[in-house]
């Protein structure tokens, strides 16, 4: 039997996308949906683990983030987009799994191991972010996801989905549920305009696919550069400088682009000039989104109700999966 | 404003109920339905917290657990019997409250702590076994229980639902959620036929509500009494003597038994003649309930059906409530 590759991905909505999703997974998707059946899913019963003193943030966010959605190209004809929390099943799944899962592995995984030492969680952890791997399996395996867009970091995820796969499905001969393989993106991270490793709203050093040119502008003249690079005769550093490092994520035009490299390394060219070049590529790139994102955002309603389809037919699969689980398991009394 | 009296109970179905669930919980029960709205919860979800292997197991027993139920007097038309599996709601209010509950906070709970010491799972215990207190709250708060009859070393579970319930109600400025009372056993727990602790299926020391005459004869031959009482002229213990134990909870002619009792202690009464008498008094009290057992039997689709109305029921109310908390969440999106 061969199966379809299913490709699984989503996003916590705790706030707008931004440049750092753009290159990390959006442009991705955009590429996925040609090739492959894709459910993007709106995490909002994640992003509820460690937002639960405001859950309306959550909701709030919703519109926009499909709007980002909408805006790069994600097509709601070929990617399933739906919410989380509009499927139970997930919620019966992975009530499920944890019969699959001990204590102890879950501590062991290196993603949450990391995630509650930065949290300074440590015992305080609430069972909600300790498990969060269990939900993710269920996440996935639900829809049968085969192929799944991951960061490095990311992989123990993919691993303890496949450990339960294997347990379950050893556990009871069966074949039904599919293991997954991780799809690494090609892109390291991307810094936020502060430099520091990562862009998060959070750090409030993001640049949103909502942003508008002007803002784009001045966030672009904040960003961290070669803070040795004081006079504009000085020579300049473009390791670590960000503002290069988002010219070779987003510049089209690479002669151009080594050519200011050359003459920054060299001497004599000041950073607000790169700045505006780079706010101009930047800007280039987001104007069509903005436009669609424009278009989008004058229905609304429209906008929702394509969530709200995705989310019927997503609720079909994971019915359909459910009761093949609820079968194996003699779960289906009537 | 007055809150209605919900009673929420039930059995993990993983074999036939026993004489230790009759005077434990079922007599209570029937007294408890004529009182109060009643639920009582098939609680197989739980019950494959340690059963995952062996999945059927459960489902086997599902028709025998509810034929003891209607067998002893549980009513129908008084008592919504439902089954857990078939609640979708339950697992999702559960993973929503993993949210309110740190790690520590569940390895503290003195009932998960003495089970996990019992059974030497340490931290190789399963997340569906530790976080099963989570599990039971969604249960009782689901159906908005205020009256859970417990035994003593269950209280730790109140206390969990209750915190629940206060966290949720104070981070929403809500009242959705009703705090529960134990209404704990007054019958002190049932010995085995061979004087230990607990009657129970896995110790084999149980008297079946389904056996026969016959077998409840040949078990109460087999039962624990003093054994130092060696001859029958000796004088003999009626103190942890499992049939006077027996007698005690379910004889009812007094002076019949205080003079056995007596006659026993003094000398000259044999095992033998109190075995048979106990007996008698287990025959007497089981008949109606194996003649009641048989009719249901007969129609073994009327019984499914009758759960199965249950179930719809129970389901109703599940909806409502969770629909109560989707809205103070902001998870009613559609």
């Amino acid at each position: 039997m061969t199966k379809k590759i299913i490709v699984l991905t989503g996003d916590r909505p705790t706030g707008p996308l931004h440049l750092g999703h753009y290159v990390g997974s959006l442009l991705n998707r955009i590429e996925l949906q040609d090739k492959y059946k894709q459910f993007v899913m709106l995490a909002d019963i994640q992003a509820l683990t460690d937002n639960m003193a405001n859950p309306h943030k959550i909701r709030d966010n919703i519109l926009d983030v499909v709007l980002d959605y909408l805006a790069v190209g994600i097509d709601p004809t070929k990617t399933t987009i739906f919410l989380q929390s509009m499927i139970p099943e997930i919620a019966e799944l992975a009530i499920l799994y944890g019969n699959f899962v001990t204590l102890n592995r879950l501590k062991r995984n290196p993603t949450v191991k990391t995630e509650i030492q930065q949290k300074g969680y440590g015992d305080s952890v609430t069972v909600g972010f300790l498990t969060y791997p269990i939900h993710q399996a269920a996440d996935i395996t639900l829809f049968k996801g085969t192929l799944i867009p991951v960061g490095e970091d990311q992989l123990p995820i993919i691993e303890q989905t496949n450990e339960i796969v294997r347990a379950f499905n050893n556990a009871y001969a069966t074949d039904i549920l599919h293991a997954a393989k991780p799809l690494i993106s090609r892109v390291a991270r991307l810094p936020g305009i502060d430099g520091k490793a990562k862009m998060s709203k959070s750090l409030h050093n993001a640049i949103f696919l909502s942003d508008s040119a002007d803002t784009v502008n001045k966030k672009v003249m904040q960003m961290y550069t070669d803070p040795n690079h004081i006079r504009v005769e000085d020579p300049g550093k473009i390791e670590c400088n960000t503002v290069f490092t988002y010219l070779d994520a987003f510049g089209t035009d690479t002669t151009t682009i080594a050519q200011m490299k050359e003459h920054y390394q060299h001497g004599g060219l000041g950073d607000v000039k790169v700045k505006r070049y780079l706010a101009d590529v930047l800007n280039g790139m987001l104007e069509p989104l903005r436009q669609r994102r424009a278009v989008f955002a004058q229905d609304q309603q429209a906008v929702m109700a394509c969530v709200q389809s995705g989310t019927h037919n997503a609720r079909a699969v994971a019915r359909e999966t459910m009761a093949e689980v609820r079968h194996v398991l003699g779960l289906n009394y009537f």
